[in-house]
């Protein structure tokens, strides 16, 4: 017997569907909308159709945006000879927080993973390698995250930019083995791209 | 200077405005948002959006509902001449999960707080008076939370209904003292249902 009116359990589901919610936070979450007044929790549902239609990748560092090309790739103060390759947009946030970074970005949404199948053409590698084609690149930092999948899509990405002769690098260990490149402090994060090491 | 498009960081700060949420869990929850398929994204924005305008509630007893009458004012196997009162709508879920209550509720919506200028006339007080006055009522149990806010919205309550000549219970401490009714376990609530003493 659901206690709780449909409507009101299709929300509940909705955010017990959200990483990290259990059903009992979903619960305080959705009374708690209902109990918004009616044009916040209508600018909430707002809030997400915006941000599902006009976020887009960049063309390309394939980071998001709400234009054509990020704001990195379209300033000039970067150096565009240097890449830097991460898994998820958010590492983009990771590194910029350390202000000492000053080249582009790769975001390759995702990892290779095998046992989730994902493989070479589920994630953006074919578009770092056009870049490496035609763009002046010097240098690309492979910064996906220190754990197995990270290490062989670095790897893995490292051997298919061989042939254009481009130095290849890796994030220094500074940070912790096997955690998360998003909880990695500013300073660890500027002594890893500081002692990054040739591959 | 903002790292996300102006969409995204709306959506941020969105869901950094739930209760719990911080600023990290509102990253990754939009984050997954924005990787969600097109059409479950709007479902999402779309059920909080239907909750909204399809929840209100009951006339009789102040729950939560889609009608106009909740499933449980509406039912003839309750027994009208009992009336619980709780603060929110999520305890009438609480003492549902029992499964051995059988009379009615009354959803107070928030119970009197002095502090956060909370007086009797922003709950759900007077729509009681009314049923105490209307409806063949014998017994009110109070299960307000067992806290000082609580406790005083009981008596406040109890008082209130003395000129009806109506039974006025309290439920049994075999609740936590200074916990939550949400977080009760199912037994806990039973004994303090079985136990109530009159005030």
């Amino acid at each position: 017997m659901p206690f709780f009116p449909a409507a009101l359990e299709t929300l509940i589901d909705k955010f017990a569907s959200l990483p990290g919610i259990g059903r009992k936070s979903a619960q305080r979450l959705a009374f708690h909308m209902l109990a918004l007044p009616e044009e916040e929790a209508l600018a909430f549902a707002n809030a997400i159709t915006q941000a599902k239609q006009s976020v887009h990748c960049c063309k390309i560092c394939q980071n998001l945006t709400e234009g054509e090309v990020c704001g990195i790739c379209a300033s000039d103060r970067r150096d565009k000879s240097t890449i830097c390759v991460v898994s998820e947009p958010r590492d983009v946030l990771s590194i910029e927080r350390g202000r000492e970074y000053n080249g582009t970005y790769h975001v390759l949404h995702g990892v290779l993973s095998p046992m989730n199948h994902v493989g070479p053409d589920d994630i953006r590698i074919k578009e770092l390698l056009v870049r490496a084609a035609e763009e002046p690149v010097e240098e690309v930092i492979m910064a996906t995250n220190p754990d197995t999948e990270g290490e062989a899509t670095a790897m893995y990405i490292s051997r298919l930019l061989k042939p254009f002769h481009i130095k290849v690098t890796r994030l220094a260990y500074g940070i912790p083995v096997g955690s998360n490149l998003e909880f990695a402090d500013d300073a660890t994060l500027n002594r890893a791209l500081e002692g990054r090491t040739e591959m």
